[in-house]
């Protein structure tokens, strides 16, 4: 029965691979991006270091497939607060807060730099420029353009020191994109 | 007559180190930031490469210290603008097409985790607040979040295709600094 058997590893492969990044999460949170070691992972997952090994060569992939499945996450968040309340301000203030919450510190810049980041931030543009086409904003700029501009607007919700100051930068980034005001 | 002789040794350095920076400067302009070596630097400027060294240790020094001359001419460009125009307008739009002329590519990333980076965007959010406490804006967001707002909002210049889309950006981050329009 090969099929059931391949059934079977992939299943078990998988299961290893959340282990393996559960335990990741949980040594990032306690010790930072630079404190996580196989051997630590291996004794967490309680594996041997030298099964570890045989899925992941190193810590740094380790490491990136752990900020891929934590950035997706993050995405499905966003799409499972627009499916909710459809606000395009409740979903604006929910990736302010992530920015805010994960600022991007000195030893996350290498992991920002992997591909699927690029692929990441790509997505979540095309996702608000399609919520923007929809709601109710300023119609001189192309959707795209919008988005582009409260991605990296929303970023400095990163460097703000609470919650009150990120909840103004999502009202002024919000009034950017709804249009000028006469004074 | 130790200090005559003091001020030429200090003005033989000074001298030195701009020629590396100009030689720099091209080289990176013709090939990128991986493009420069030690060897081709020297022959640019018509130094042995033995004297090179005896003034810079390696390739990414130089790199740095080019960079850093580079980040601070921009900042007195922007000085200059605001204390021609006084606009707040023609500030934001000029940092807007030097984010959009040096988009932060791969390499560069690496500079940009570098201290004197961190010093002159503080410099930037400095002087932009400092603008913005004078200028026509909302007041119920402190100056200083208002100029973290503006330097990320306007780094998004980087990453769109025209200068017509440059202005756009500029025209809804200046949106955002002025307050809500009803709908």
């Amino acid at each position: 029965m090969p099929k059931l058997w391949d059934d079977t590893i992939d299943a078990h492969r998988h299961a290893v691979r959340e282990a393996t990044l559960d335990a990741t999460a949980a040594l990032v949170a306690e010790r930072g991006l630079t404190g996580v070691t196989m051997s630590e992972i291996a004794k967490r997952t309680g594996m041997g270091r030298a099964t570890l090994y045989k899925y992941f060569p190193d810590v740094e992939t380790i490491l990136v497939a752990w900020h891929e499945r934590q950035v997706g996450n993050h995405l499905q968040q966003l799409v499972g607060i627009r499916d909710r309340t459809g606000r395009l301000e409740d979903v604006l203030e929910a990736y302010a807060l992530i920015c805010h919450a994960h600022p991007t510190a000195e030893p996350a810049a290498s992991l920002h730099r992997a591909e699927h980041v690029a692929r990441a931030r790509q997505h979540l543009v095309d996702f608000l420029a399609e919520l923007l086409t929809e709601a109710d904003v300023r119609d001189d700029v192309p959707p795209k353009e919008l988005a582009a501009y409260c991605v990296h607007a929303l970023a400095a919700a990163g460097a703000v020191p609470s919650k009150a100051a990120v909840r103004r930068l999502v009202a002024v980034t919000l009034a950017g994109l709804r249009g000028q005001v006469d004074r």
